[in-house]
Parts: structure tokens; C-alpha cells; sequence
């Protein structure tokens, strides 16, 4: 085993002193860890053994497969198994019985022809990007558990307690994964999501100040903050597909405390875009700090405007940070009141700046002209993109009062008996799920 | 079975009579159905079924799982699922063995820790990002298959026995998936790479047109090219995720007819990133346009530079589609005679227009004013990020040349006995994997 403890041990020491990441991925290795040796026992423990026999096996499986980062993950995983195996396991206990009814040599034939129907038919539904986005491996598993029923209806001849009892350890297997994913040191999803927004309205905010600074600066600092600038917005840029996925996540989650009942959600990816469009405005600035650096006297272009645009941009950042801190602490930002006047300000600031006016012959001054106009222009730009995004923030605020509200009325009936009400819920769900193939036995 | 038919049939119906990716999906669709009937024939048929027994369903199960839409997705995740596998089987029996060594009570004590050690390591393994990119699949299947065999090895005697049999079952499956996804209508992710990259430029080279278009044109038009420029520009700017997993699948196709062993992958992500970089410049045009459609009379700043302007932008497009093309048709793209000289004179060109002068009080002259100089500034980006893109393009020609020389070679040495060499190693595999168990029987 020395590749595989070397390697995680060897990263493991690396990254020790640092982050909360980190810390998160210890706990979820050894939730896995301790989810394995909970389902080992149907193995382990005599009695359990008696009652599952190999099928012990599907709720190993099971939890290597659902066990997921994240519990809103764990959870879709495990509901689309659970259907998957439900709708493949029922219609395959039809076409098997069907088969069986035809009997001969028919009887391979017609299994053969519904495997390949439904095979093929749950595979193309599959590339369906919306039955893709939420249930492909749910339609996996299902294809998986049509195939294996159908088939195996053909030898053994009682395929109904088969699939029964495959089904009670897979519900056996998935619910050790909830109880662990959800009960224990959970990591939501929907506080990944809320946490790396808030942590993108600082990353624009930093990323505009840099480049101001670099834009009217020294040299000195040049590569250093040139290099954070551009990366951080680049990532910015190209969170949409986590965004995506996170959100999908954390709609699955809905008992989560911070968050409460049908949290808006879509209002999220609705911020990330606006955030995007932002970066990208940002980034273009790019460009501007290229061209005039060798000759330090083309400074003339952009000295006179040095105050005035400092100034906006500190204005920016300052509205970035209010309005990622709103987010943060879930509550009204009070856009009408402090920033779209703020914004409105920067607005007349802005069109009282001298506009460049050196568009001389001289090649490198024409073009640090243009520049000073394109990052004036790319302020207009900001403040535009901003009024938009501090609206949404502000829905945000709204909706996210009302789930205030709504869990102010849940505090005074109280938090705890929900919690537990899950926790005996699940409790339930093994105690039945392992009475089944107690009732079989007996 | 409703659900499941009526929903793919419908779609299939609308997007019948359109394009190309409809087709292949449908050819996937159908490969998956028949390799699925193949690997049941080791159910249905009764020779193949003595050799085999209940281990038919861990085929089933490998080609439920392995078959991916691409041929290089399939590689790579049978051949993951097989290391995962032999090494989790292999540690597996190893710890099965000493736990049986030391016995009686702290037997299952042992088993319960090892269990733990492993499937924590393993787990944390799994989110590092390089592994997590390439061998994620395979750390969750040595997970699943340590454990069950370890645990299983607790009741069943014949610990090896269990792990060659699954083992060579769980071959046969991948056999039949490669067999199936790479000889019979193979549809390659190298392909898919290579078409979508040169797609972009294209994608790139209509963005700027309709942009300029827009600028200068007539109001009738707006609406629909808008939409179009930027929800282009936005496709090509969230290609990233995509573009990685199909150079990890493209570098797992090695015998692909059209490209040759190791052919250079990396330089398409340089690509498009440089993609990327343009999109971002052209999608910050979009605010450009935005400002002074209300007074027609604000046309002033505009039309002086109307003509040279859409030169440019000619010539711009002019190169985006030559170096697609020369992409496309994979030979050198002779940046340093014809595209290089064309750039140089774009910038010569861009130089003599005269900048924009109207910077006047009136808020909506001066702001598109600036916006002027922020597309002609643009336009200065664009040339230089475009002498990058060429870079890189001949680049990939140069590398694409010595490619193509191997080719000849190949086709020489004649290209069939390869295609032929591989069919006969899969025969083999499939020939030798069968008489596994036979050997057992025997």
C-alpha cells in the first residue's frame, strides 16, 4: 500500500498548517472511513449476516458510490439510486415475468430484445441535458438494475425477493451514508456556495484596486499584484459550472438550519453571472496596463486624472464589499438608501473627469490616450453593472427576510424537535429496512 | 415503461430531422443497447453461463458503468476501473489472508481497522486535484473492491478465487465496451476537440462582424445580432471545463486514425485559452454599443471612422477564419507570409484613424466619445492577442507536420495491419479472459 498512503500522507503534512479546506476534506475521509466500517458490520456481526446474507455486498457498494463532499450530493445521489433502482427492478420483474410467461426459446429472445430497448431508449435519455444535469445516474442505475433483474429473472426463479432484498440493503447502505453525511460534522453545499459568492465580491473588489494601483503606481509592484489581479478575476470568470452544480447540490438540501425551506437559489446563479460580467469588464482592463510602461514621461496622459479615478475606484470596491458583506450577513443591504445614491455619485463624478486629450501623432501616446479613455468608459461600464447587481442583491435581501421571518416562527416552535424528527425518521427507515428480510426469513 | 419511452421518442422526433451531434447520440444510444445484449449472452446462452455463474452480473455491471460517450471517456475509465480493481483485489487479499492469520475475535477487529485506514486514504487521495482529474473513478473502485473483498474474505474461503473470478468477468466487460466503442462507429473525443476548437474561431470571427455590424449599422438589425455576438462570444468564454476533460479523453485515444500517437493536446489548451482572452475583449465591446442608440444625431463621433473601422475588422475576421482553417485542415498556416504581414498592416491602419476628438460637455457626445476609443482601443488588443494566437497555431502546424510525416510513414508500413493488430489483441483479450474460469472449472 505505499503508493497509495505515501502520496495523500506526503499532501496531507504539506497542507496541515493551513486551511479550513483542508480540515473539511479530513472529516469527509474519514466520515467515508467510518460510514465503511458501520456497513462492514452486516458482515462483521453474526446475527446481521443471517438476516442479509451476500447482499450485504449492494449496501457496501452503495456507499461507495453515494458517500459524496457534500451532503446535499450525498442526497441526490442516493434519491436518484433509490428510483433508478425501483423503476429499473419493477419493470424488470415484468418483462421477466413476461418472458417467463412466453417461455422456450422465445424467451431468451424477448429478453435480449427488452434489454436492448431499454438499454438503448434510458442511455439516449440520458445525454438529455436537463434529465442529465439532475438524474444521470439515476437513469444509470437504472439501465444497471433493468439489465441484472431481466437477466437474472431467466436463472433464478424468484426474482421478486431478489430484487427485495437487493433493494433493503441498498436502503440500508444509503441510509448509514445520511446519517453520517447529514448528522455528523455536515458540509452543505449551500454554505460552500453562499461562502465562495461572498468571497467573489472581495475577490472583484481586490482585483480593482490592484489594477488601479498598478494603472497610476509605481513599477515596483508591477508583476506581483498583475499576476493576483488577472487570476482572481479569471477565476471569478469561470466559476459557472461549480456555480451550476452547487446549486443543484444545495437544492437538495433542505433541512439545512442557515438556510431554511425553498431558499432562493436561482437568485444565486443570477449573482454569478452578473459577477462574471463584471470580471470580464475588469479583465479587459488588462490591456490598458500594457502599452506605455517603457517611457515613464507618457505619465502626462494619466497624472491629471490620477485623484479623481483613485477615487472611483475606491467607491467601487468600497460598493463590492457592502454589497458582498449584505449577502454575507443575510440581510437587506439598504441599496436605496446608501448604495445606488453612492453609485449615482460615482456616475457625476465620472462624467466631470477631462476626458484624455492627447490623441497626438506619437504612436505610444495615441495609444495610452485610448487607454485612459477605454478604462473610463469601462468605469461608466461598472457603475451600470453594479446598479443591476445591487437589484439582485436586493431580491436576495427580501427573500432571504422572509426565510428570516419564517425561521424566527420555526426558533419559538423550536429547531431541536426538527432535527430530531429527521434523526428518528431516519432511525426508522433502518429498523424497516432491516425488518424485511427479517420477515422473509421467518 | 411511459415515462422512459414517451419522453426520449418525443425528442427524438423534434430533433430528428436537424444535425449531426442528434445522430450521434442516437449511435451511442444503440451501441450501448447492443453491448448490452452482448455481455447478457453470458446469461442467456448455457455454456458460457456454466463458466461464468452469478459473476455474469459483474460484466453486466462493467458495461453499464464503463460504456461513455466517447471513445477515449471508455478507455479511460475501464482502464481505471481495471487498476482499481487489481490493486484494491491485490491489498484486498493480502489484508483478507492476514486477518485469517491472526484469528478468532480481533479477525474481525482487524478487518474493521483496515477497512478504515484504507478507505479514508483513499478517499482523501481521491480530492487532490490531479488525481481527482484523472483517477478519481479508479481510487472509487479500489475503495469498493478493498473493502469487499477484505470483508468478504471473513466468511468465504476461496479469497483469490472470488477476486480472479470477478476479475476476469469484469474484463470481459470492459472487452465488449472497447471492443463495441472503439471498432464500430467510433466516436472520438480528439475529434469533438479538434471540430469545437475550430468552430470558435469561426464563432470568434461572426461575434466581431456582428458586432461592428451593430456599431455602425442601422437600428432594424440590433436585437437579433446582439443576442447572437454575445451569447457566442459567452459559449466560447465557458469552454474551459469541457475543453480539459476532452484533452484528458483525447490523450487517452492513442491509435486514432487522424492524429497519431502523442499528438500535441496541451497546445489546444493554449489555444484556447488564447480563444478565451479574444472573447473576453469582444464581449467587453457589448458596453460599447449600449450608450447612444436614442439620438440618432450621435452618429457624428461614429461615421467619420465607419470605413476604415469595418477594414479592420474585415481583415481581423479574415485571420480568425484563416488560422481556424488551417487548423481545420491540419497543415501550417503560413503565419509568417501571409498572416503576420496582414496584422502588421492592420496596426499601420489602426494608427491613422483619427482618434475621437468630441469629448464636449454634452454627456452622451462625451460618452461615446469614449466608447469610440474603447473599440478602437479594443481593436489595438485584438491585433496583438491575434500574433499570440498565430503563434500558437503555427505552433501546432509544426508539430501537426512531423505528425503528419509519421502518417506517411504509417500508411507506407500500411494502416490496416494496425487497426488489425489492435482487433486481434482485443480478440485475444476476450479469448483469454473466457478461459479463466475454465481453467477453474477444469
Amino acid at each position: 500500500g505505499n503508493i497509495c498512503c505515501q502520496f495523500p500522507i506526503d499532501l496531507f503534512f504539506k497542507e496541515m498548517k493551513s486551511n479550513k479546506h483542508m480540515t473539511r476534506k479530513v472529516i469527509h475521509s474519514i466520515k467515508v472511513g467510518v460510514a465503511l466500517v458501520f456497513v462492514s458490520l452486516l458482515y462483521l456481526l453474526d446475527p446481521l449476516y443471517k438476516q442479509v446474507g451476500e447482499n450485504a455486498m449492494w449496501a457496501i457498494m452503495t456507499v461507495v458510490v453515494v458517500f459524496e463532499f457534500f451532503a446535499g450530493a450525498t442526497l441526490s445521489k442516493g434519491i436518484n439510486r433509490g428510483i433508478g433502482t425501483v423503476l429499473g427492478g419493477g419493470l424488470g420483474c415484468l418483462a421477466a415475468i413476461f418472458a417467463q410467461a412466453v417461455g422456450g426459446v422465445r424467451k431468451a429472445i424477448i429478453v435480449g430484445i427488452t434489454v436492448f430497448i431499454f438499454g438503448a431508449a434510458a442511455t439516449y435519455t440520458r445525454q438529455v441535458p436537463n434529465v442529465k444535469k439532475k438524474f444521470d445516474y439515476g437513469a444509470m442505475i437504472f439501465i444497471l438494475t433493468f439489465s441484472l433483474v431481466v437477466v437474472s429473472g431467466l436463472r433464478a426463479e424468484q426474482v421478486l425477493e431478489i430484487a427485495r432484498d437487493r433493494l433493503s440493503t441498498i436502503a440500508m447502505g444509503f441510509a448509514i451514508c445520511l446519517f453520517i453525511s447529514l448528522l455528523v460534522f455536515p458540509i452543505w453545499a449551500s454554505d460552500e456556495l453562499h461562502d465562495s459568492l461572498v468571497a467573489r465580491f472581495e475577490d472583484l473588489a481586490v482585483s480593482l484596486e490592484g489594477f488601479s494601483k498598478e494603472y497610476f503606481g509605481n513599477v515596483n509592484e508591477k508583476e506581483k499584484s498583475s499576476f493576483n489581479f488577472s487570476s482572481k478575476c479569471k477565476s471569478v470568470l469561470h466559476s459557472k459550472t461549480k456555480d451550476e452544480s452547487l446549486v443543484n447540490f444545495a437544492s437538495w438540501e433542505p433541512w439545512h438550519a442557515k438556510f431554511g425551506f425553498c431558499y432562493p437559489w436561482g437568485i444565486y446563479l443570477k449573482l454569478g453571472e452578473d459577477l462574471r460580467d463584471l470580471a470580464t469588464t475588469i479583465l479587459s482592463l488588462k490591456g490598458c496596463l500594457k502599452s506605455p510602461t517603457q517611457p515613464s514621461e507618457s505619465n502626462t496622459c494619466r497624472q491629471p486624472v490620477k485623484e479623481p479615478c483613485e477615487a472611483i475606484v475606491a467607491s467601487l470596491a468600497w460598493t463590492l464589499r457592502e454589497l458582498g458583506e449584505s449577502i454575507k450577513k443575510m440581510k437587506k443591504c439598504g441599496s436605496e438608501d446608501t448604495i445606488l445614491p453612492k453609485l449615482k455619485t460615482v456616475r457625476q463624478d465620472l462624467s466631470q473627469i477631462p476626458g484624455p486629450s492627447t490623441f497626438g501623432t506619437n504612436d505610444l501616446e495615441r495609444t495610452d490616450g485610448l487607454g485612459l479613455a477605454t478604462f473610463m468608459y469601462s468605469m461608466v461600464e461598472m457603475v451600470e453593472k453594479m446598479e443591476e447587481l445591487a437589484k439582485h442583491v436586493e431580491q436576495l435581501g427580501q427573500r432571504g427576510e422572509t426565510v428570516e421571518e419564517a425561521k424566527e416562527i420555526e426558533i419559538e416552535m423550536g429547531y431541536l424537535p426538527k432535527q430530531a424528527a429527521v434523526m428518528i425518521g431516519l432511525l426508522l427507515l433502518c429498523s424497516n429496512v432491516i425488518s424485511v428480510p427479517d420477515t422473509r426469513v421467518m
